[in-house]
């Protein structure tokens, strides 16, 4: 098997799209994070760019030990030093040159003959030889360039010392068949000493920027620059996961492998939606909250049989230590009943099939039925008790805005049989000190997970609660003793709702306790 | 050029995704917009799963007129029996049969040899054309079925009468040259009457269902299977909008063409977002808010002298009238400038040095630019004098939880040069009541458009604005008189937070408004 380097500019193309800007020091964790996923090249930044660019891609450079670590430049002098300057104090670095190769770039942006082209590239190579022994030369936009004016220009950076050779879909345009070809072609008509590679680029414009990064390795490519989650210009670029994964999963076809440790790519993602405060969509390949998630009754039914079923990969492959099955309305009754024994429930027979029709009723209604509202159902299915629940009767809040003070919460709680609680609190924000009230009153002590809004105007397909004005919904998942429960509510106001998805994770957080409770003093009794 | 088909599964396998759940009357509304985009099959749910699915295709079948409405079914008589019945009222239907037929789905789902897979294939479809003229069959996990069986599964439903042959990559598990391979084998193996097409239907686990699609096109597939916004099981379908506009974009390799109207393909892709309240990721292809945007300086300077330097296709071609040019701490002079004029300013020679510098300081600091920032720091260069700006000063709110009464919200605003001033307002819910004292003060009457939240936890990377406890940071738009913008703010408590952002939108569309009246006087003094 062939070995392919992996070329992560998660820091450099990555950054530079809209909602994607880290700071120095988030720049910094994700170089951590990719060091650990063992990519061998760490395009830190464009050391020319901005002042802040070169400052953190010297951090970087002077903290990250394994990978190359590598600088973006312009063909141009002023560049190169800034590039040697940001890079001095790494043990392995690159210097990335590139330059616009094709007609269109040539005449529109850089008014450039082929001439000043080839000019540019041998001398800001050779410039760059000075500092680096390690050059790296883009031909941008070398899909739409002439085949044989790109050869000419790769043979020449080679010649002048590049020893990788990239060959970027700068706007997203090819074609797995088409770039296959091209390879070919470079593989065939580039002049390079025999240690020169080339590399792929590929965009996602049409959605096909694996596909065609997978079609250049089959063809010859030795380098793939990719970044995580596919972050990066426009669409974004070739996903690192995806790449990966690819090669590992499907190596008989492209008969190549990597370097990257697979099981750190969960971490790495999880740690760019944390810097970016944007995570992948649910529907994201490999790492998406879906992307081993199994909700459809008839594919359950398959996985719980035999798990290659419908999966190709095992979620520990990527670091991913939780299944992820989750109970909805398309949910079967296997389904049902395994995910029911894993919580101490044994169904059978007619007991199964009365819960499953309760259960479909719930899932109907909500969509989703998460572990705690699952256990809700099934001590209802045992006990034919409703259960317990708190709900918020009152709110007040005092919330000065100068920094000294801080404001007062006051939160009143009804509980179906104990009646009304209140309690005050104070705290740095008024969300936080009405979540320690609810917390004490209820005694279910937690940390906010994840808190997510969505405001919803009052003209959208689903009227708000009371028939009048905005809503908006709340979705938050809490940690009590390490495990993870969700909660969600939806209202005209936001500091209510928010209040009362919090009471809500906590209730399922409380059902699953009294649950564990109770059976483990029937085990004892028994 | 051929004309492939589109059959749309955003309803059926993108809806029984987890967290894509639609209610019936969401459902309908995407079914509008589907009708609009022109697809050509629209399947509308699986009927037998829920009384609330086959109630769903009911009314869809019922109300939309133009694209075919199927209903998926197992291959059981009841399945049909439920399509059918769920189907009556379309002018044009088709029932769409599947079952697994690779081994593994034969032996650890199914339990059912070759003979009785056959078997049941044969008496399904006939079954189902009693009630149908179309109808479709699926060999399920056909990617993985030994060839010669599904040569003969194939051949047999054809014989039957099934008039559409799909084969699914059920798990996302192929590649663009194997599925090609797969595809001209079945040309050539199955046995069927001219009329019969073969259809595709990939996932995309390893990211390539875009490029699997459309090497089964190359190789003869009629009928491509997909979802709006990439939606669907695990790490979701192929995307509809992706397969369209590489076909249109790609029509010299392909060959193909659909009857898609491309213009209503953000129409359809914001519906799906609204009714499932999940946008698609800013970097998915197409539809992404990046998708048409560029910040670095490098493409945008590349941009302003030619479109098509970096981009493949119009935004006007999927019905996007902005063009996104977003400016940022990557833009370069080139983009500033431009944007500038556009605004009424002309920035030249060492105004535009010395406003660049500006730019780039702020932008370093926030990220990105918007128009309003932008006309702020565009007014300070030319009258040296700093932008008035108003502060929240305070804000104090009493929330009644009852329905019958509203909250009563007074705030006060700080502003630069007229002091303090205090308004006090009531509404269903507390934000809309802060929103509009605000608004009456700075004589702004706006709309929200969006408002996005997120709870920052103290142990994150970026400290909270005071040292201590957790932070909210809201991003929002309003609109005032068609024209959208944006504010942010950061803080600790999620009210004042929510204000904060409002107050910096309303600045910037003041700060819009200012400055063409100030031009207009200027136009009309000269």
């Amino acid at each position: 098997m062939t070995q392919v380097r992996i070329f992560d500019t998660t820091l450099r193309d990555g950054e530079q799209a809209p909602g994607f800007s880290m700071t120095p020091n988030a720049k910094l964790r994700m170089a951590k994070a990719l060091a650990a996923l063992r990519v061998d090249v760490i395009e830190a930044g464009f050391a020319a760019a901005s002042p802040g660019d070169a400052q953190s891609i010297m951090e970087i450079a002077g903290t990250i030990d394994g990978p190359v670590i590598c600088s973006l430049a312009r063909a141009v002098r002023s560049d190169i030093v800034a590039s040697a300057s940001a890079l001095a104090p790494a043990t392995r670095k690159r210097l990335h040159v590139f330059l616009g190769t094709s007609p269109i770039h040539r005449e529109a942006k850089l008014h450039m003959t082929r001439e000043q082209v080839l000019e540019a590239i041998r001398s800001s190579i050779a410039f760059g030889r000075d500092y680096f022994d390690d050059v790296e030369f883009s031909a941008e936009d070398a899909i739409r360039t002439e085949r044989d004016f790109l050869a000419e220009a790769l043979s020449l950076a080679a010649a002048e010392g590049a020893s990788t050779l990239n060959v970027p879909d700068t706007v997203g345009y090819t074609t797995p068949e088409e770039i296959y070809d091209l390879f070919r072609f470079l593989d065939e008509a580039v002049d390079r000493p025999e240690d020169v590679i080339f590399s792929t680029h590929c965009h996602d414009d049409l959605g096909m920027a694996v596909a065609n990064s997978l079609a250049a390795v089959r063809a010859g490519a030795r380098q793939v620059e990719c970044a995580v989650n596919g972050i990066g210009e426009r669409a974004g670029n070739c996903a690192l996961e995806d790449v990966v994964m690819a090669l590992r999963t499907r190596g008989n076809v492209y008969n190549a492998t990597t370097g990257v440790d697979t099981t750190k790519i969960m971490a790495a993602s999880r740690t760019l939606s944390q810097v970016t405060n944007t995570p992948p969509p649910r529907n994201k390949s490999i790492v998406g909250a879906n992307a081993f998630a199994h909700e459809s009754g008839i594919h359950q039914h398959g996985m719980l049989q035999n798990r290659e079923t419908y999966e190709i990969m095992k979620p520990e492959d990527i670091g991913l230590t939780t299944e992820g099955i989750v109970l909805g309305k398309h949910s079967g009754r296997h389904a049902l009943a395994a995910r029911a024994k894993a919580l101490g429930f044994v169904l059978e027979g007619e007991q199964l099939d009365q819960t499953f029709t309760a259960f479909k009723i719930v899932a109907d209604e909500v969509g989703t039925v998460d572990t705690a509202r699952l256990v809700a159902l099934l001590s209802e299915a045992q006990t034919h008790r409703p259960q317990d629940l708190w709900k918020l009767s009152k709110l007040d809040i005092r919330a000065p805005l100068s920094v000294s003070a801080w404001p007062v919460v006051r939160v009143e709680l009804e509980h179906g049989e104990r009646g009304r609680v209140t309690d005050i609190a104070s705290a740095p924000g008024a969300l936080d000190g009405a979540f320690a009230a609810v917390s004490q009153m209820m005694g279910v002590p937690a940390r906010v997970d994840s808190l997510e809004m969505q405001y919803i105007a009052a003209d959208r397909d689903q009227p708000a609660p009371d028939g009048q004005g905005a809503s908006v919904l709340v979705e938050m998942t809490i940690e009590v003793d390490g495990e993870i429960f969700a909660g969600r509510a939806r209202s005209r106001d936001i500091l209510p709702c928010c209040v009362s998805a919090y009471i809500d994770a906590a209730s399922n957080a409380q059902a699953v306790r009294d649950l564990r409770e109770s059976n483990a003093r029937k085990d004892q009794a028994a």
